[in-house]
């Protein structure tokens, strides 16, 4: 492929349309992850509170949104304002939870189907931190950790509001708490908000920018195909390994550990000998 | 009756006008059911704990204001600018908790008391209710969902911040989520808000708006009346089973284990004949 | 030390500039007291989730402006946007949770600094008690109750955000609700509120402004320093004592239990007549 047609490919992924196709396919995984959540009583729950699955599912679809919009002291209920998008994500949880005989739900556990949604959904999250990032950077242009805050919550949104989605299903799991141990998902969202901040507000970063956007789709639909095929789950991990050995006390701990151990071999040396 | 003379009260129940007599009916409310949410070991605990009781007396009474200025980007404190009206519901919470030999919380749990103030307290509500729908929809002109949102919060604050003032007196019960089990408050608040919405937005409802309004003071009145004196708690169970069996599953689920059934009834037949 | 120069130091600690020594001092006790809240753990937990313990950190740091902001309607992210300051938190977190051997803890926790930090510290709270009311009092120059909650938030937000802050580390202690047993700093940010509230907008206090500023910062380090150096934690306690005794039910509690006892006793003899 010539290095043209991949930048006019990159531009047109930049201005992609993402209603309402990929809004269903990101509807769809949604409602999906909240009844896999529910676990094997996901069926008899459904049935008894339907109230309670709609609203978790409709937080899941919303989370990002939700979430950047309570941080930066704007209405957590605006994501829900465009009606059509609310009335799709509502189709999708219908669909996932109440078709008879599961149909919706087998036909979106396929994986062929879900290997699609998973796709698009990528895409998707790709522009959600894209547009917090730009969205944070307006209203605070030297904010770099807001910027950075932002953009990852966008990207997974659902993650950091796991506890009180569970919450509203009258379940309550504090050490389930996404800070604790960060999902791949959680971590691929830093690294792209890093990279857009750097791209939006340093000259580090010389590619140009829909180049840049595409280069951050390609990675986040990699990994993701890399989860769903291979089973590679977090390949953060080595990385982290080392940052932590070199950084957060890793090599200075065995260190002291080493000389503890020697002292404490001298000293009993010494008790030996005085004996 | 005649109509005329009807749409004459109506009207002069959509301006009665709630400060002070509805604020203090309403808060006198609001710090009983804190008391008794308490259960027995509501004196030993208001005297120990004098600020976490109060504190959660004013969330209770201002939950509608609060969790919908939340919800819309609007300062959670706001509810409290209104002085006298703090004063109110700080001497309401005196005189339920602190009153000698119990004078107050008796007096208030008083049955013809209770009535007065519940009745009055429903037409709260239903101003509440209005007020709610009226402020999203100026907010957000086609938002139907964060209209009828909006206005069920309103209606019924107090149940959905639960948990927190829960936890303010330090007792936590991921379990009493109000969407688990939504109140009858909570339904009727959502009826309530439909209905407004409707009539504001649409041409379905053709009655001149204060016979609406009015309506709706009667339905809430006439239901509160008939749970505190004929133990009529949810008259909504009916449609609520009707609904859940057509739309939630009901059927299909019955429908599937009868084929289920027959299927293994059939294979049970086909195995004795190959025995 | 005549009046004069007296005031003239007073007129200095109200320009006294905060950026960066106090921030320093602030942030450092910060991280230690969340470094202790971990208690034996701390180590182990540090290494293993260092994003759990920079986002507690950052949270006890920025808890004041973090919750006030929440509860003004105004962005929760916003005391994240100085950069150099969220720089100043980091580093303090990273010398007291990760430097070689522990160095940083120690130094910390090395008495004449921490009483050094402490003070600095003291004198910061009085700046945030003063500016959280006087912020207040621009947003709602009538709402007396709403300017010392911010106040008192500002003064100790740390303490209430303490269940978030354990949250964030997975941990979940309902019971440790800031008010159910209020802090001494949190009982005397609620002083300094109200003082500041009078000084404001009554003709209550007639003293110069500087000088009542100044008399809360002597106030604060001073019971600071005999918390610290002679272990006296609470001084407000006689006067709790008196205040429940009168007003929250002590004496009438104490009355209707004698009442109920003599009622008792002659039931008895009557009794005991009778038979």
């Amino acid at each position: 492929m010539d290095p043209e047609s991949f930048l006019d490919i990159a531009n047109q992924v930049v201005k992609l349309k993402m209603f309402p196709y990929f809004d269903v396919a990101h509807s769809l995984l949604c409602a999906l992850s909240v009844k896999e959540d529910l676990g094997s009583g996901a069926h008899q729950f459904s049935r008894k509170h339907p109230l309670s699955t709609w609203l978790s599912t409709m937080l899941v679809v919303f989370a990002g949104g939700m979430v950047t919009n309570g941080l930066l002291g704007e209405p957590i209920l605006a994501p829900l304002k465009d009606t059509p998008q609310v009335i799709v994500a509502t189709l999708c949880w219908y669909i996932v939870f109440y078709t008879p005989f599961d149909i919706g739900y087998k036909f979106a556990k396929f994986l062929p189907i879900k290997i699609i949604a998973s796709v698009m959904k990528e895409i998707y999250r790709a522009k959600k931190i894209h547009d917090g990032v730009v969205h944070a950077g307006k209203l605070y242009p030297t904010a770099y950790i807001i910027m950075i805050t932002i953009g990852t919550l966008k990207g997974n949104g659902a993650g950091f509001t796991k506890l009180f989605e569970r919450l509203m299903r009258g379940c309550w799991t504090p050490s389930a708490m996404e800070f604790l141990q960060p999902t791949f998902y959680t971590k691929a969202s830093l690294v792209a908000s890093i990279i857009f901040v750097l791209d939006k507000k340093s000259d580090l970063i010389s590619a140009p920018h829909s180049l840049v956007y595409f280069g951050i789709v390609i990675f986040l639909v990699y990994f993701k195909l890399s989860s769903l095929l291979l089973g590679i789950h977090d390949p953060f991990v080595p990385f982290e390994n080392l940052i932590c050995a070199l950084f957060f006390g890793g090599i200075w701990d065995s260190l002291s550990k080493i000389i503890n151990h020697n002292q404490a071999k001298e000293e009993a040396k010494e008790v030996k000998k005085t004996n």
